[in-house]
């Protein structure tokens, strides 16, 4: 006799721990394995026919078969030149859901109790997609220091990627820039702890929502990218070694991660770096014992792709790396053989069923969270591209960073009839938009932007000078015959990690032989900080001219540039309608408003160069100062600020701030603690809170930023220095504050 | 009734930890106190009268005065720029046994219970002090991979310590080369902890002999600098920050200190730096459980100069630091103002005087052991002055390592007839003696070297060409002329830690303004790991004549040297004879024998470079390699060798050697493992033991090498790899060895 009742796990008024152990106990330890597998391509999944619709390919069929199912299906819609996918063959916005779905019903047909994939995207800056709205890389975003703007783009971006028929965002956050040799600095939010806090709170909030119900249907849960320590691995070399000590991992690389996870993340990624001895993807302590028991982080652990395989090197074989992986805590792979030897690892008795079902159970419980069961397929409306755009320029509006302008070059004022736009940035959005971009079907080049805001009748020239790379100088006579030309001239210079066909990729997707232009991203490490030797030369000459020049960078991480230029700004790499952003600050229709969320170094040779470093008396190198060239925090107005002293009252620190300039503009109040008495060492300065002020000419106002104390429990004292930047804390009055008797 | 029995502390025939409890009964607290004091400069206890003998001063007076006796006294010999100690005014060898009598007596004779005081002396590579014989550089050591030669110049400067009347030997052991930006990677014996071990074992056995029965009148104990990580510092900062973790410490950093303290060295100085957010000075982990509990180290330990009052930083004041220091394990402090309130840090709680009584119990077993209170004065005979000639310069010679050799530049055949010797290293030996040395009364430069061993009639051309540091160039146009005049120019380039009477110092006696041609040494570090411009311009000239050169490099660190000569020599700084040891190699009197104990880097930019990283798949940076110019262990002979496959023989490796050239040599055979099964991620090579072998042309022969497993215990396998580099070893034939099933 048939049970003709619906299956507990499939009631969704049932609690969802209810219905993932009622379909646990349904499975088979090879239908559990296959929840744990995330092992294709997800553009191997799919083929276009030559009527334009999709349809599947025998390598999905093949990989539901295995496993009676499909736990996750990595980039579905991914789109680069390392999957090989475009506009030619790729989905694109409108003919998402329909794939999604294709992709889905042939999942839930698969498997014997109907359990729906994840599907699992890339959003480092945005949908890594097709027609996905790109925002300003994570760098750009820490330079604006306004989480509440990323927080609305977040929410845009989560709203497409469910639009679509997707659910997961791999999203980076966690990695804190200690090295800007390293290619993936351009995925940070800066060097500091607190900012990079701060800013994965607003992605997490943003994407997510409020889950108390589970995951509405625009709203995506988030991996935070990557748990824990790769910013610290050494020489900046991807994914290498770290030295990292307890005390400097929870003091700088955690405190992200602590607020992702406090926020309700739903997932993190565990990294491919080591730490204190133990791959991320293989070390219990890490995710075991911190990230579970310590903090009480119920989310799902995926490890980065191919991490698992890696263990293999310690262990022998990939089934003994797939057992340590699982033991160590993490719940899902990605691309790995050793995922898929779980069952063989449970028979050889290397690995308990219980730590499978503990897997599979969060595996699931994601799942009913997202309502899977009840709605596989898309059912949400794509926001409006307008809106898209709108927030992408907002952010790399407010990322540009004015670092220095002598002699007023900035703002080029209206009456300046003749500009020349030069530098192989100037006229190119290719080069703006960061690694993993789709792609792109238009954008605006700072040479477009200039055009389209300039006066009426403004001449602009453009003459590219040379290339991002290499020794070609033929250009550059042609650059300073403008710029000589020219009442001011614009030279847009930087690095690239827009991947072309050419690359070479390893198997995660890392670029191996950095070819063409490419010298940042994943992979692309970079030992000298210099632009191309052609970029320098370009620079050299233009300014030669004593034509006043302002050298915009187009980058994505510090380059060591000389002072040359009357101006200097940096926009990181600002998305596709960066061009836009740079030019209305050029012109002066908008402020300068971002703040360095890296410090810039002098040289190479002066690494590492953070500004939260240890309390030491340090003079400098006997050839070379210590010091950055720009500090941590800094950005110049074109107005101009002045801060009264600080005050405590109860738990704000409240001052007053001035613009006292002739023009509007935005200060960002930077809260740094130094302690005073405390069981370890010190560090000279640490970022304990900021605010954003908006100030008309003239206007003054009480900024009150709330002082918590959490981080500072050891510290039996500390000085308060309220500044416009770190170097500036330092000569700042400091208020002390007693915290304990 | 006075009680006329010899006191129990006095009986000679009693144990010492007898002597030492009876003395320390007696004591008063502020007596105890005293006994953990090392406050003055020894120099401020003495003047030269116009007779030419010495007189105490009234700062002795003061200080013995003041706690009623003295603990220790520092640098009674010192003399150098720091200490204004110079011929003119300081004790030489002859005339220190007297002074040190005069000094002891008073010491005494102000002490209620007669407490003779430790003089502690620098002897970083030989005694520091006028008349001193001077050794190589530990980085030299290094080089040479010769525990057994210097283990006897080890014996020789203890020898010298005793005889002028100190006790106590400050010797550089512990630190770990892994930046060569720091100044003080020449204190180092190298990037690689196997190395180090086995040559702080050297030291220590050479300087502190067999002490079974306590310390013999020509022994030394040792104080092994640093303990622990100083080599981490980021940046190659000087006493600043580390990143370090718990297992890097272990692997790298402590295997040093742990084989000097399993040798029996008597003491350990705390380093400056801190370890995972503690100074060392404060870091009860590091100097109580893990030195003593862990390692049952029953020594003294001597925190470094100044390094407990730093620790007011986080404590509040100086009292409350050093009882800080104290209670973590320091006893006996240098120059603090830190220690002197130990009394009243007991009276206000901060401290039980148990912790006083330990603390005083080392520093009293210390002088029962040197027999103090027998023979508070020099017994012995200064060790024959040419046999410290003689190690000095056998050690210099087996440092001078050949770095590279195209066209058989080296060995200059005895044909040659013409040689032009220049740079602003070749005729002086004042920048071949490395940090802290004391005034020399003669030494050999190159140029001297070369005209006492070069065939009678050869024509020696001398031009200096540039100055060690500066953009002066006009003495190039002569240099050139003379190279271009000759069949071989010789160019003797480097670096410099020679102090000048301008240099000014920190309190700790480090170079803050590094002036003249201070380059490297302690407080002096370098960011670009460049030789001045100057000598490039020379560089680059020389070699453009033509005329075949070799470059000498005579420094303290790996510099970035371009592969501009035809030969190219790094001696480091090999001490007053050097001259003569290099000018041995470069005419094929001597082989040349070292072999590197760092890896030379290629630019600043891929930093780090060590061979022992983890083993991490690594294409290197898009701009730059990441493996150093040169390898770790690499060295070229004047002959060739040629070694079989390794083979086990129950803990032993053996390996045939061959000399297949035309000439006598040394090769340095390597053992490398590279860990297979393991629990944490391996390294890619360690360093596993090594053993010199001397062959003469032809010759073949067995070498066996212990293989322990004592460092292999958590590996499950590894491979076995000889080879002459860390570089070879990549491509060595492995052995594979199985360690547990």
């Amino acid at each position: 006799m048939t049970d003709t009742t619906i299956p507990l796990y499939r009631d969704p008024t049932a609690p969802v721990d209810t219905r993932v152990r009622d379909l646990l106990a349904r499975m088979t330890l090879r239908e559990k394995v296959g929840q744990l597998n995330q092992r294709m391509y997800g553009w191997d999944a799919y083929r276009r026919t030559p009527s334009g619709s999709f349809e599947l390919t025998e390598a999905l069929y093949a990989e539901t078969a295995r496993f009676a199912g499909l736990g996750a299906l990595y980039g579905l819609f991914r789109a680069d030149a390392w999957s090989g996918v475009d506009h030619s063959n790729g989905p694109g916005a409108q003919d998402s859901p329909a794939l999604a779905e294709l992709v889905q019903r042939h999942v839930i047909d698969s498997s014997r109790l109907g359990i729906p994939a994840l599907f699992v995207e890339e959003v480092p800056h945005g949908h890594m997609a097709l027609d996905g709205t790109v925002l300003p890389v994570n760098l750009a975003v820490g330079a604006t220091w306004d989480p509440d703007l990323y927080e609305r783009a977040a929410a845009h971006a989560a709203g497409e990627l469910r639009a679509r028929g997707a659910h997961l965002a791999l999203v980076s956050a966690l990695d804190i820039a200690r090295d800007p040799r390293w290619g993936r600095t351009e995925e940070c939010f800066g060097e500091d702890p607190h900012l990079a806090a701060r800013l994965t709170e607003a992605l997490v909030n943003g994407m997510q929502g409020d889950t108390s119900a589970g995951f509405a249907p625009d709203k995506a849960p988030v991996v935070l990218k990557h748990f824990a320590g790769q910013g610290a691995t050494v020489g900046g070399r991807n994914s290498a070694e770290s030295e990292l000590g307890l005390r400097e991992l929870h003091d700088i690389h955690l405190p992200a991660a602590r607020a992702g996870v406090r926020a309700g993340a739903a997932a993190v990624m565990s990294a491919y770096n080591e730490v204190d001895g133990l791959p991320c993807s293989g070390n219990r302590a890490l995710l075991h014992q911190l990230l579970r028991e310590d903090w009480g982080f119920e989310g799902l652990v995926m490890a980065d792709g191919l991490a698992v395989d890696r263990l293999a090197r310690i262990t022998g074989d990939t089934v003994s790396a797939g057992a340590l992986a699982l033991d160590a805590g993490v719940d899902l792979s990605l691309w790995d053989e050793g995922f898929t030897h779980l069952e063989e690892a449970v028979e050889r008795g290397l690995l308990n069923e219980a730590t499978v079902d503990a897997a599979v159970t969060r595996v699931l419980r994601l799942k009913f969270r997202l309502g899977l069961f009840e709605r596989p397929y898309s059912t949400g409306e794509l926001p409006p591209v307008a809106q898209g755009r709108e927030l992408s320029t907002a952010l790399a509006r407010g990322a540009v960073t004015l670092l220095h302008n002598n002699g007023g070059v900035l703002p080029i004022p209206p009456i300046v009839s003749r500009i020349a736009v030069m530098g192989p940035q100037s006229a190119t959005y290719a080069h703006q938009l960061g690694d993993y971009t789709a792609p792109q079907r238009s954008g605006v080049s700072v040479l477009d932007g200039l055009r389209r805001l300039a006066p009426p009748g403004t001449d602009i020239r453009h003459a590219p000078g040379c290339a991002l790379t290499g020794d070609d100088l033929s250009g550059v006579p042609e650059a300073v015959t403008a710029a000589a030309a020219s009442d001011v001239a614009v030279l847009v210079l930087g690095g690239s990690s827009a991947r072309s066909p050419d690359t070479e990729f390893d198997a995660n997707g890392a670029a191996r032989n950095a070819v063409s232009e490419m010298t940042c991203g994943e992979g692309v490490d970079l030992a000298g900080l210099s632009l191309g030797r052609a970029q320098h030369a370009l620079l050299d000459a233009v300014t030669a001219t004593g034509t006043p020049t302002a050298v915009v960078l187009i980058q994505g991480r510090p380059h060591v540039v000389p002072e040359r230029a009357g101006a200097l700004l940096t926009a990181w790499y600002p998305g596709p309608w960066g061009g836009e952003a740079i030019a209305g600050v050029l012109l002066g229709r908008a402020e300068p408003t971002g703040r360095l969320p890296v410090s810039v170094p002098r040289s190479v040779a002066q690494l590492p160069v953070y500004y939260n470093h240890k309390d030491i008396e340090y003079d400098g190198y006997v050839d070379a100062d210590a010091e950055p060239l720009y500090s941590f925090g800094h950005g110049l107005s074109y107005t101009s600020f002045e801060y009264g002293p600080p005050r405590r009252a109860g738990n704000v620190i409240e001052v007053d701030v001035t613009n006292t300039g002739k023009r509007q503009g935005r200060s960002v109040v930077q809260v740094y603690v130094r302690r005073l008495l405390t069981p370890v060492w010190p560090r000279t300065l640490e970022l304990h809170a900021f605010q954003g002020v908006e100030l008309a000419p003239g206007e003054r106002r009480r900024v009150e930023i709330p002082f918590g104390t959490d981080q500072l429990e050891q510290a039996g004292a500390v000085e308060i220095r309220v500044a416009r930047s770190a170097r500036d804390a330092l000569a700042a009055e400091p208020l002390v504050v007693r915290l304990r008797a």
